[in-house]
């Protein structure tokens, strides 16, 4: 049977990878790689080193998946998502079929680790519902952009018995959610800390953690706040596309 | 000046280490080892093997650090934590102190993601206040238990756009969170599930992941559940200790 691997790669740095994926990526007959458009073209470069510098199968082949429109102005955040992983699941349902032998094995390389605010594993999901294709997959874990957030700042994620909660910048902005002090934001291209009223509240930012080109910022929300609106503008024009993330930290009560 | 190194080294498999940890291990002069005592000589284990799969320094060595015993009964819960990291604190500062050398590397080897309901942050924080010992320190992410969970069920921890929780056994005993679905239980010793009676709850769950005692086990909470309190009280009893940890999904309002 076909076999498909879903490969956490870490968040930035190749040095993440971990020994187990390392030993995956020798087993692949072919690898989809999501072309996200130019602006995305390095994270698509990370890809690319990873398999340089690691041992791969003799004859293995790279394809490019093209990644279908979304539409990002949509109010249904919801729909939208779940339309583009329908025609995505369509495309790598054929690339599957055509390109990757019977018994061979297929893989995704996956930004951080699979199990976070990822499509690929719906995508799977969903190939398999269409029943066209069969296939076999399992996940490889790897380190997400939080736990590299909170090692950059030598933060526990959670404090001493408490939870936290991990959030998109887009929920962030309907207010501080009931029962957490802790809170990662991920997903977030409006700065949405700024929105955020609570008292004495403190924030650990990073932009292109892992890479040459990281960021970090930390401290008083009230303080830094304005500063990192400010490096996260100029960084962004001057990249041409940004990845950030932050922890807020409010007193617990 | 000394410098500290706090490796994660994944939540159970030494396949899960990452290029980085393997690069990082081979500068150390000092590993702390904590000797939790014998029924978590299989945690010890892997840090053992970590070490004598990887390459080393030299000459290197490793000093085992008693665990000061907590007193779990208490129930000012966070004022044990604090008393036992600042008994911690002081072993280690004068462990530092005598046995790494004034330009040379100490590390210790954590258990799946440092960021992740750990103490040695805490510690190191603690031994820097205290000021008698001077030294920086680093920290380097892991493969934490919460995404080798997903990725053995093949699940993503959020649903697309909606937050998720990550707490312990024993708030989830106070009930289920408001405003949130998707719920991460970590350190329960005492099958807190039981307690949910939202409907429709999911769970997976997940024991000893990344090892060869690895047990996973999915399905509506009412029906697995009962077979979950059965499987961990007969695993627990056969190797003397458990670890375990999983995901509560109830359906999005
Ligand atoms: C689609 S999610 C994928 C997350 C990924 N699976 C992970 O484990 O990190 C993309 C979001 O992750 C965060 N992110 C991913 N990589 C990052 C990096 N290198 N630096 C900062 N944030 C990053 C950002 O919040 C970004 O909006
Ligand atoms: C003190 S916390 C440390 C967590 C660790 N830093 C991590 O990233 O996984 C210990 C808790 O983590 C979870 N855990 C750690 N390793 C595990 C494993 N191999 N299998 C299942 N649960 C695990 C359990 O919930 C356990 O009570």
């Amino acid at each position: 049977m076909r076999k498909i691997l879903v490969i956490g790669i870490g968040a930035g740095d190749p040095e993440q990878l971990t020994l187990e994926a390392v030993r995956a990526i020798a087993e692949v007959d072919v690898f989809f790689v999501l072309d996200k458009g130019s602006v995305k073209q390095d994270l698509v470069g990370l890809r690319q080193e990873i398999l340089r510098r690691h041992p791969t199968k003799p004859g293995h082949r790279v394809v490019e998946l093209r990644d279908p429109d979304r539409d990002r102005s949509a109010a249904a955040y919801v729909d939208a998502v779940d339309q583009w992983r329908r025609r995505r699941a369509e495309l790598l349902r054929d690339l599957v079929r055509d390109e990757v032998p019977a018994d061979g094995c297929g893989a995704m390389l996956v930004w951080g680790d699979p199990a976070l605010y990822d499509s690929t594993l719906g995508v799977l999901e969903e190939m398999l519902a269409d029943g066209t294709v069969d296939f076999e997959y399992a996940v490889i874990p790897g380190v997400s952009s939080v736990s590299t957030l909170a090692a950059r700042h030598r933060i526990g994620l959670n404090r001493v018995g408490r939870p936290f909660q991990v959030t998109t910048g887009r929920l962030l902005a309907e207010g501080w959610p009931s029962g957490v002090d802790d809170l990662v934001v991920m997903l977030d291209a409006h700065c949405t800390f700024t929105t955020v009223t609570e008292p004495d509240v403190l924030i650990y930012w990073g932009a292109y953690l892992g890479t040459p080109d990281e960021i970090l910022v930390a401290g008083p929300l009230a303080e830094v706040g304005p500063e990192i609106v400010e490096v996260r503008r100029a960084a962004r024009e001057r990249k041409g596309w940004i990845m950030d993330t932050y922890l807020l930290r409010r007193p617990v009560a």
